[in-house]
């Protein structure tokens, strides 16, 4: 029997308040962070030494889990509860990597392992033809960019996983097709885009779930219409768009795409990365093989993230300390901070995943509760955000818990020795350092120059980010949040908070209807 | 006489807190938002509307403003006193875009005026001969891409000015040279620069002022050496290198360089880029005058921000509002939301300035204090934002202030109509309807569907982001953060937070010196 009951009512939340409160200075020690490794999937592993957790704090913590259920809500998901609450779905986008479970998994009245898998296929088949050239563009060339327009979920995730084994690519010999985004309705951010496109070699890779988002429909007819009228001898756009959408969109049913691939509704925007969503492009940029390997790592996550031991079980841990950190803590915010340049816009896809998720004020029955929920989630890649924002995470007036992601290797492979050393053994001694001085601070005679130290920091490491531990890390971060949400008896998979301005922005652009304020705004702005 | 003191002696403090919190939903009107505009700078305005600040309130922090000498302090700093009490410096930065008050400031046995008027003065005479061809790359050809190497302020600033007038000079038909930037000290960011530049026609630009900085510096060893070793015909790479630099910095003597610029030890990181670190980029990207109207932009600003009226001075406003919502309501984080993709690097700028100038415990006496001091800053683009963590803004258990910014005019010029309006339009349609959302929330049956409302957004707007708009938003911000720098009685310009993990990586690179933590954490990732 699986009880869904909110934080307070929990008999561990209340003893684990009771808990003396622990300093990372006074715990951090060189075995403590030799034995506080946990392995994640695709090789990396996660390390919460520098937290401020002692050994009656995670004991605490274990029995939250056990008595909260985590693991056993996990496995609802994994076999096809109706778990996002608010719109009645089932939440399967675990499915679109592996079945974890070996479960069936029945909607719409079909097998929807097999239909992913399906899709897969369809995937593999596609992008395979383009890349060998097979299937050409409308004037007869072949490809050589791909430009996912599409917003939020369609576009964050799906960015930043391009971006981050862009270099692993080249290091690795890996044929890539350039890829391009569009997303804001800005028409500024299409024409940006377009100015150095040849639209010859360019295919569009049109995405919207409901086929409805007022953004990036707009942008599809603003590519059109730009690139059709551009009086190129035998082009036809329309030769050169395919389609991720849902069977049952208005998308779905546009013959003019060269090809169209299917999500469904059990799968949200922000956890779409390895649905046809993120796979599409994904695979034409760099084969269907290397997303293969994307999945398989994040797959292994899941997996991982069945156990229920906490000290075995990173994804639970990093969920677990997360809340400890939010609410017995207090803190209300959390920096992401990959000492990678390839995870670049990692940080604004955690960004949706976590806020979006669990920025919820109502529990999974929809009522009200009274503990804060998701932290505010930022970040920027090391070392860059040394010389930025650290100034106030090491002697601001607040305290915001830091997450560091680092790698032994680099992906280009071009390192060269200066000063003594590599730029990637730099980059390193820069994160272990900030690490300790985050942990432990210093004194000093001067104010201005001490350090209180007793910033909590986690690290999660490996030899390089491939495509395996990319997908591994992604699964982290997406089973974290699960997790963090099953203790807050939240629905992490709506997002009803989206609905209020679109409607209001019709209203603006059917002209108000008489609502005084927002004419007045729209006065100062249209 | 102006007096220092920390903020829980002011009498206007304990004033301000005995006045009645007020609720965004009950002060917001059509009539409010026409009566409170303040124009800034290059044709932009500020307005405050949507905030929880009743009339009392603003009296309140007027009488805050003048117990506090806010303006006064800015004179301080205009007339060349040393206000960076850590370090011992003056602070000159307004100087570089124009003397607004007309003081002489001597320092280092010169005008510091005339000091910036004769950089202003080679930057203009360098860009335009690189501009027109007649200095050209080792290998005779011309320039086309001006490629920054620096790291924080020589990289955050100079990189959101570049991006935000990419469009405006497209579309104004304005000459451009590609800019590139590479900051990280991680190989992978020079890496993938240097894998689309072409070496024969690309001008670098090093930015130091120490002429120290790690990753700058090992970055420029590793561009040399990877495009010295590409055996291209009679190119040297040393005749494709300009600094920017302190006159006594080690690269101010390195005589290999094409041509140096200067700048001082009065200019911040954060605060340099109106100086050479942002001008010498900017003028060759986009020409000299380009970079002289933003300058004329921002000392606009400065000027206007002045006044001692709050009501007509909108960085003190702005200011004063941020301190009520921060030391008052007791908000620690605050958005940054462009509706403009040209400005998607600028939330990361800000977040530099802000978090880097006023994350201290310490007062500018170097006592510590015990009140909150700058807040977390973070950011994206609109619409972009609205499908991504506006969940958590609109429905979050804690309420994030929010600063909006948007133009009524695209950049590009190439906006078409789609279902009945612009994508211009669409764009601030949203724009209106978030404020409006954001402050009105609205009820409903179902809590899940319910918006509180009350969460307090500003607005900066303008007809279109040119160089002269771009240089007013970017002293407000600038000016605003001074001005809080005052309330808070802190030092704003110096960052002593950066230094201990400096002195650590160090440590590490050197082989731990028989740190056990730091080695254990080495070992880890090295």
């Amino acid at each position: 029997m699986i009880t869904y009951s909110d934080l307070g009512k929990l008999k561990s939340f209340s003893m684990l308040k009771k808990e003396k409160k622990e300093n990372v200075k006074d715990l951090l020690t060189a075995d403590r962070v030799k034995n506080s490794s946990i392995a994640l999937g695709g090789g990396l592993k996660y390390n919460w030494a520098a937290m401020p957790v002692s050994e009656n704090i995670l004991s605490g913590l274990q029995a939250l889990s056990d008595e909260a259920q985590l693991i056993d809500k996990y496995k609802e998901i994994l076999s096809g509860k109706v778990m996002n609450t608010g719109e009645k779905r089932l939440v399967l986008h675990h499915l679109t990597r592996g079945n974890v479970l070996g479960a069936e998994v029945a909607a719409d009245g079909e097998d929807k392992d097999q239909f992913y898998k399906d899709v897969l296929a369809s995937i593999k088949d596609f992008s395979e033809k383009v890349r060998n050239g097979e299937i050409k563009g409308s004037t007869g060339k072949a490809f050589t960019t791909v430009c996912q327009i599409g917003i939020g979920g369609s576009d964050l995730g799906p960015r930043a996983l391009y971006l981050a084994l862009k270099g692993w690519a080249e290091g690795s010999g890996v044929k890539t097709l350039e890829g391009r985004f569009i997303s804001n309705v800005d028409p500024d951010d299409a024409a940006s885009v377009i100015s150095d496109l040849d639209p010859e070699t360019t295919l569009f890779i049109l995405v919207s779930k409901s086929g409805t988002t007022q953004e990036t429909l707009t942008n599809r007819d603003l590519v059109l219409k730009t690139l059709g009228s551009m009086g190129i001898q035998g082009y036809n756009p329309s030769k050169h768009m395919v389609a991720v959408t849902s069977k049952t969109s208005p998308l779905a049913k546009d013959e003019s795409m060269l090809a169209s691939f299917f999500i469904d509704d059990y799968i949200g925007g922000r956890y779409s990365s390895t649905s046809a969503v993120g796979g599409v492009v994904l695979s034409l940029a760099y084969g269907y093989d290397t997303f293969r390997k994307l999945l398989d790592g994040a797959h292994e996550e899941d997996c991982l993230s069945l156990g229920k031991d906490i000290r075995k079980n990173g994804a639970l841990m990093d969920a677990l300390i997360g809340f400890y950190l939010r609410n017995i803590a207090g803190y209300p915010a959390t920096a992401i901070l990959p000492y990678s340049q390839a995870l670049s816009r990692f940080p604004a896809h955690l960004q949706q995943l976590d806020m979006e998720s669990n920025g919820k004020h109502v529990n999974r029955n929809g009522e009200k509760i009274d503990y804060p929920t998701g932290p505010v989630i930022f970040g920027e890649p090391g070392t860059n955000g040394q010389h930025s924002f650290y100034q106030l995470l090491h002697q601001g007036t607040d305290i915001v818990p830091l997450q560091f992601i680092g790698f032994r290797e680099c992906q280009y492979g071009k390192d060269i020795e200066t000063a003594g050393s590599m730029s990637q053994t730099k980059l390193n001694a820069n994160l272990a350092a900030q690490i300790a001085a985050f942990a432990r601070g210093k004194d000093d005679e001067n104010p201005n120059k001490e350090f209180d130290g007793n910033r909590p920091s986690s690290l999660i490491y490996g030899d390089k980010l491939t495509p395996e531990a990319l997908g591994a890390l992604l699964a982290h971060y997406e089973n974290k949040v699960m997790f963090q949400g099953f203790i807050w008896n939240l629905n992490s998979f709506d997002q009803e908070g989206v609905q209020l301005g679109k409607v209001l922005a019709k209203k603006v652009l059917a002209g108000c209807e008489g609502d005084d304020l927002l004419k007045a705004y729209a006065d100062l702005l249209i």
